[in-house]
């Protein structure tokens, strides 16, 4: 089967996008704060805003997207800690919803309710309430200032490590995913993510993060942002650094996405990383959805990129599904009971 | 003949780094600031001082480097205005010296007395003294907060056009380098480099500036830092925001160096961005040093990667030397006037 790893809820119904702009709306004025979190959106409503990813899962012959919230919509700088738990659980219950309306197609990845400044332990209620909901891993923000990059790195002890514990606990995975960005210097799709992958491998070669956490997995998208195509300068970067190979100080517990939109670069990727750390993904209906006119086919088409590696078709079998399994251990469990 | 497009001066004498010491103790006791900013280092130890490029050069068969100050030694967001502006004007100063003392070996670039907060425009002095004295080109820092990211954007007229207009005027060009990060989460040569690199680019997609300034030439140093292993990103992204092709609406004006440390980086690179827009450079004595254990050669021996390029012996020509002719004009007068 092929799964793709990446793909978030960006057809949401508007019910979800009004309810967003009254509850925002009510930190400036509290008569237009939203008189319920109950949005009324039914079953049908649910099924019918993610036709257009269940046609191109067919069109491009992918079986199953591990789908979570809208990154750009976690937003965890806006509003106040309050407005963002109560909007990340709202968020997390619909994806709950569609992936046990459509269990075959969806596997759910959550949001977590980060606040800049507020220590991530307080995440710990929803990742919990998560994990017993099914999920099988969650968004993890390195930047909730959304472009500012107030809070500490990822492998501060004191900030980050109650949140690790808890997260190989439940043997859940984590996407390092920034959101948007409110940094006028920073595009959110062109920039922001693709520094926040860059920013977060780097964090983590300074580090000894798997040395306490051996368990913990961390999943960079966007192909690991600059990380392929600057593999020499992290290899010269860490034996400067007197740390041990990147295949032993890292790729254990780190993870890449196939979110690379063009040949060249799913090629460079496969030559440098390791297929073992290569997972699948097309972000789709994401970052960017035009043809490309030089092929005819969609830049995020990525499924043809790695049909057309120079590798084998046992290789290619665990970037589509086997490293996915495997890094992701609940969908594993997930699909087993689904006798799949 | 072959021009390393990126050197920065890493082996400064000793003298220079304590009068930097004094220079910023002063602000906190100005009992400690330096007496004098006439440092005494004589023309023999500027030559001693490089004799590590200069041995390098030849052991990899370079001929000239365009050099300029350390990047991280800038430091734009380290002191006031007015420090800044002295410590500016005497790194500048030990460049133009080097370059007048080897000028077969270094060609000068300098860096501005850029401040947070402050408008481009004061380096304006700065750089009207460095284009009397022969220089070619100069740094300019995106972000002088060192990784805060609190100026505006490349693109903002009223703050950077000013410059600009000196810039196309002189006919100075511009590598767009951040220095030294003073934001934790960013390591300077691993992740705010290269995310500055990708942010500027991303910047320029999204403007329009070069309809403003069709002569105005930027390198984007450490091969573009993740833009050519995302080049259908790019490609896709410029297309949904109806921008003109990237080939039209930025590389007429926009260049790139070979700061990437490993084959299939560099090979990603030529396979996407036009030969025309590719400068060798290899950032030596820079930052990595290490040996790859791999191949037995340093990271930075850059020109490896490009002899072992599927393309013609006059398209590596042109990475070696045309490009860098075209692309820094002022150091094509300076080579024609040495009858080069």
């Amino acid at each position: 089967m092929i799964i793709d790893i990446h793909g978030h809820y960006t057809t949401e119904p508007q019910k979800l996008l009004s309810f967003r702009d009254k509850q925002l709306a009510g930190l400036a004025d509290a008569m237009r704060k939203p008189a319920t979190n109950e949005l009324g959106i039914t079953d049908e409503e649910l099924v019918a805003s993610v036709q257009p990813q269940l046609k191109l899962q067919k069109e491009r012959a992918s079986d199953l997207t591990i789908f979570s919230p809208r990154a750009a919509g976690m937003a965890h700088h806006v509003g106040t800690e309050a407005t963002g738990i109560e909007w990340t659980r709202m968020s997390n219950d619909l994806i709950h919803r569609i992936c046990s309306l459509l269990p075959d197609n969806f596997a759910p990845v959550g949001q977590l309710p980060q606040h800049p400044g507020v220590p991530p332990k307080n995440c710990i209620p929803e990742l919990e309430r998560l994990a017993k909901l099914g999920f099988v891993g969650v968004n993890l923000n390195p930047d909730p200032a959304g472009g500012y990059w107030t809070d500490p790195p990822l492998t501060n002890k004191g900030w980050w490590y109650p949140l690790y514990e808890k997260l190989a606990e439940l043997e859940m995975t984590a996407m390092i995913h920034v959101t948007s960005s409110c940094n006028p210097v920073f595009h959110y799709t062109g920039a922001h993510y693709i520094n926040g992958d860059t920013t977060a491998f780097m964090q983590l070669i300074q580090g000894n993060l798997f040395k306490d956490f051996p368990t913990l997995r961390f999943v960079i998208p966007h192909g690991g942002g600059a990380v392929p195509f600057h593999w020499g300068r992290y290899r010269g970067l860490a034996i400067e650094m007197k740390k041990p190979p990147l295949t032993e100080h890292l790729l254990k517990n780190v993870f890449f996405d196939t979110c690379v939109y063009h040949q060249a670069g799913i090629d460079c990727m496969a030559r440098v990383i390791p297929l073992d750390n290569i997972l699948f993904a097309s972000e789709m209906l994401g970052a960017v959805k035009a043809v490309d006119p030089e092929s005819g086919h969609n830049f995020d088409d990525t499924k043809r990129y790695i049909d057309k590696l120079d590798i084998s078709g046992a290789d290619k079998a665990k970037i589509f599904e086997g490293n996915a399994r495997r890094v992701y251990p609940r969908l594993d469990k997930r699909l087993k009971e689904r006798k799949k």
